[in-house]
C-alpha cells in the first residue's frame, strides 16, 4: 500500500465519518508521567474505528456490486460497523452472528439496518455461513480485519492524529485481528516523523505478541479477556504488514486493563471500551519506557454494556 | 451586572480554565426530534462549572485579601473548584464540610490542596464554622451560588456556548443554588439572540420552580433525589436575577433523570452527573415545546462514583 492510497482513503470516506477530536489529560499525563494525545474514536459514527475501514471497503466496490449487497461475520463492533456503512451508502448488508451472540449485539446490528444470519458458534460455520450468503446473493465478503481495503481505512484515524500531532514518538494501539494495528503502522511510516509504533493485547490472548516472536500467525487456546474486542487472531494480510512496521508488543494483565479503563473513566470523563484502555495500560505498564515522550494513543471504541461494568 | 463585567470576568479566567467543547449527537437529535448543543463542562479542570465562578471570585480579591486565603462551606463541586483554583492561584483555601460527608468526597478535596475543617451536618453549623475561620484566619468567605463574582464566573460557559452558537432559541440549565441559571441568564440577556432560559429540576427538589410560583425563596423539606449536586436552595441574588430573565422551570421525575443519563453515557460516550442530566431529561419530557428549535445544555459536571451507577 502507498501513499497515495491512504491519501486518497481517507479523501473518500471523510463525508461519511466523524473527524474525532483528540484529547489530552494533564492529571492522566501526571500519573503516566509523560504526555498522551487520545485519538477518540469512541466518539466515531456507531462508537468505534471500524466505521472508517467498513465504509472504505464499501466505497471501492464497483456499483454493479454494491447493488448486491456485502457481507461479513462479526459479533463485534464490526458488524455494526458494516450495517451502519452499508446504511448510509444505501447497499444491503448481510451480518452472520453466531447464535449464541448477546441479544445486546444483535439488537445494535439490526438497530442500524444489518441483515442478520444465525450460525453454530464455530469458526468453520462463520466461514461457511458466509460463502453461502454470498453464492447465494452475489454479495462481497469483506472480513473484519484482513481485507486490504479495511486496514486502509483504519490507518485514516492514525493519519488525522499525525496532522494534529506531527512529531509524536510513539503510536500505542491494540491488537486484535490486527487491521487497526496494520493501517496505524502504514500511516506512522508514510506520515510519522521518526515515530515508533507499539501493540497492546491482554496476556490472556497474546496471540500477537507470540505471532511477532515465532514468525507465523499464532491463535489463542482459551480467551478469557475483559477486552473482548481483541479475541481474534491475525491475518494474512495485518500480520506481514506487523512484522515490517510494528516496534514491539506489550502484553499487560486484566487488573491493568481495568485500572486503566477507570482512569479514563473518571480523569477524563470519557467512556472507553475495555481494548481501548488496553493500549493506555500498556503505557502504564511500562512508565519507564515512555517517559518523556509524545504519546498517541488510538481510543480504538466506546462501546461498553453499562449494566456490566468491571468497577 | 453589565455586558463589560461578563467579558472582562471572562478575560479573566480563561489562562486558569478551559475552553471546552461543545458536542452534538445525531442520535440523540433523533430521539430528542430537535438539535441539542451540549457544552461540556463535564470536561472543565476538576470535572465542572464550577471551576470558572471559584477561579472568578478568587481573581477579584486584593492581593492582601489573597494572602489571607478564601473560606466556603460545600461538600460538593465546590469545595474541589475553590481548593484546586486556589491552589492554581497559590492561595489558602479552608473547605468546611459536614463530618458526615462521603469519604471520596473528603479525599477529592484534599488531591486539590484544600484545607478541610469538618462541623456537624447542619446548615447552622456550616454557616458558624466558616464565619469562625474567617475571623480566626482572616480568609474571605466565597458562597458557593450566590456570591455574585462566582455567578459572574459560571456565565462565561454560556458566553462560549453562544459564540460558537450564536442563534439558539433556548439554553437549559439544572437548577441548584442557583448560580449557574443567574450567570447563564445573564449571558444570554447580554450575547443571545432572541433566546430563553429554561431551568430544569428534579420534582424531588422542585424549590425553584415554587420560588418562581410564590415570589419567594421557597425550600425543600426533603431531598430525595438522585441530582445531589441541585438540593440546595436559591439565595438573595440568584433568586432576583432568575425572576427577571429565566422563562420557566421544567420538573423531572428520578426515571427521567436516569434515562436521559444513560442515554447520553451509551450514545455520546460522554461521563455526565445526575444534575446535567436533568436538563436533557427536561428537553425530552417536553418534546413537543422544543421540537425542531436550536437548543443549548450546559453539561455541568462529570464527576460520579463509578461504584454508585443507577444503571
Amino acid at each position: 500500500m502507498q501513499k497515495d492510497d491512504l491519501l486518497e482513503c481517507h479523501k473518500r470516506i471523510a463525508p461519511f465519518v466523524h473527524r474525532t477530536p483528540v484529547f489530552s489529560s494533564q492529571l492522566l499525563n501526571k500519573i503516566a508521567d509523560t504526555t498522551v494525545f487520545f485519538k477518540c474514536e469512541n466518539f466515531q459514527r456507531m462508537g468505534a474505528y471500524k466505521m472508517r475501514g467498513a465504509t472504505n471497503a464499501i466505497l471501492q466496490l464497483t456499483k454493479e456490486l454494491r447493488n448486491k449487497g456485502v457481507v461479513t461475520h462479526s459479533s463485534g463492533n464490526f458488524a455494526q460497523a458494516l450495517s451502519l456503512a452499508a446504511k448510509s451508502l444505501k447497499v444491503k448488508a448481510y451480518i452472520v452472528m453466531p447464535s449464541s451472540a448477546p441479544l445486546v449485539k444483535k439488537d445494535a446490528v439490526k438497530g442500524y439496518g444489518g441483515n442478520i444470519i444465525e450460525c453454530e458458534p464455530t469458526l468453520e460455520a462463520r466461514n461457511a455461513t458466509a460463502k453461502k450468503i454470498g453464492v447465494e446473493t452475489g454479495a462481497t465478503f469483506i472480513h473484519p480485519s484482513n481485507d486490504l481495503e479495511v486496514i486502509a481505512g483504519q490507518g485514516t484515524a492514525c493519519m488525522e492524529l499525525l496532522e494534529e500531532q506531527p512529531n509524536l514518538d510513539v503510536v500505542v494501539v491494540p491488537v486484535g485481528g490486527g487491521g487497526l494495528i496494520a493501517g496505524t503502522a502504514l500511516a506512522v511510516h508514510y506520515f510519522g516523523n521518526d515515530c515508533k509504533v507499539i501493540g497492546a493485547e491482554p496476556f490472556e490472548v497474546d496471540d500477537a505478541y507470540r505471532s511477532l516472536q515465532s514468525g507465523k500467525i499464532e491463535c489463542n487456546a482459551t480467551t478469557n479477556t475483559i477486552a473482548d474486542g481483541l479475541k481474534t487472531q491475525l491475518g494474512t494480510n495485518t500480520f506481514p504488514i506487523m512484522q515490517e512496521y510494528v516496534d514491539g508488543i506489550i502484553r499487560v494483565t486484566e487488573e491493568e486493563i481495568v485500572t486503566a479503563m477507570q482512569l479514563v473513566w473518571e480523569r477524563m470523563k470519557i467512556i472507553i471500551e475495555p481494548s481501548s484502555a488496553v493500549a493506555f495500560a500498556a503505557v502504564l505498564r511500562e512508565k519507564e519506557k515512555f517517559k518523556n515522550k509524545k504519546i498517541g494513543i488510538i481510543v480504538s471504541g466506546g462501546n461498553v454494556d453499562l449494566k456490566k461494568l468491571p468497577f
